[in-house]
């Protein structure tokens, strides 16, 4: 677990933002993208993804700070949009193997629309 | 679910910060503090925790995202700290009924040590 392990060129987010893998873009501004996970694990899930390719924290610079607040502005945007706001949802980032982290580029999960369980 | 249901002054999260509960406090700043959670979920198990009371991300607005990235650089160094960036960890924010939310203060979780499961 040393830094990134995917390049830009060959990341499939990376891939989807730039429109060369079909995906719907729910939101996208300069500093991240919204789409839905293809593999739910609730009514609704969705991944709020950097624009720029990083895998992992440990590799946070300041400079990478004000993407992580303006993700959750987006998080909490989508929330609204999708009528989980009131009801309740849950935002995940997975860090490494032992979290089960899928796409070796850094996302947030958003999952809501029914009672969730264990955090993990 | 409208806005925060309690006030810094009977919130258990603010009274540990102000020293009125005992609790160990593993790192403490200006933007944020971090506690072990008193009902682990892994091995590891912190919560970074904004000193700033507000319980749901629905109210937030731009001045507080300095506050959760700077939430993010702490989660880090802690995952460092407690051994665990390597092996992988989960960062997890519960919002509202549906996500499990106990204590009405925001906090972000941070799990890890072992496999985790299921997002929820």
């Amino acid at each position: 677990m040393n830094g990134n392990t995917e390049t830009p060129e060959n990341c499939v987010f990376c891939k989807i933002r730039r429109g060369e893998i079909p995906g719907e873009m729910l939101h996208s501004d300069d500093d991240c993208f919204v789409i839905r996970d293809i593999n739910p694990a609730s009514p609704t899930h969705l991944l709020i993804i950097p624009t720029r390719h990083f895998t992992y924290l440990s590799g946070l610079t300041d400079d990478i700070l004000p993407v992580i607040g303006r993700m959750y502005m987006v998080a909490k945007q989508m929330a609204e949009r999708e009528g989980v706001s009131e009801s309740g949802y849950r935002l995940i980032v997975n860090q490494g193997e032992q979290s089960g982290q899928v796409v070796p580029h850094l996302h947030l999960h958003l999952i809501g629309g029914r009672q969730l369980g264990a955090l993990g």
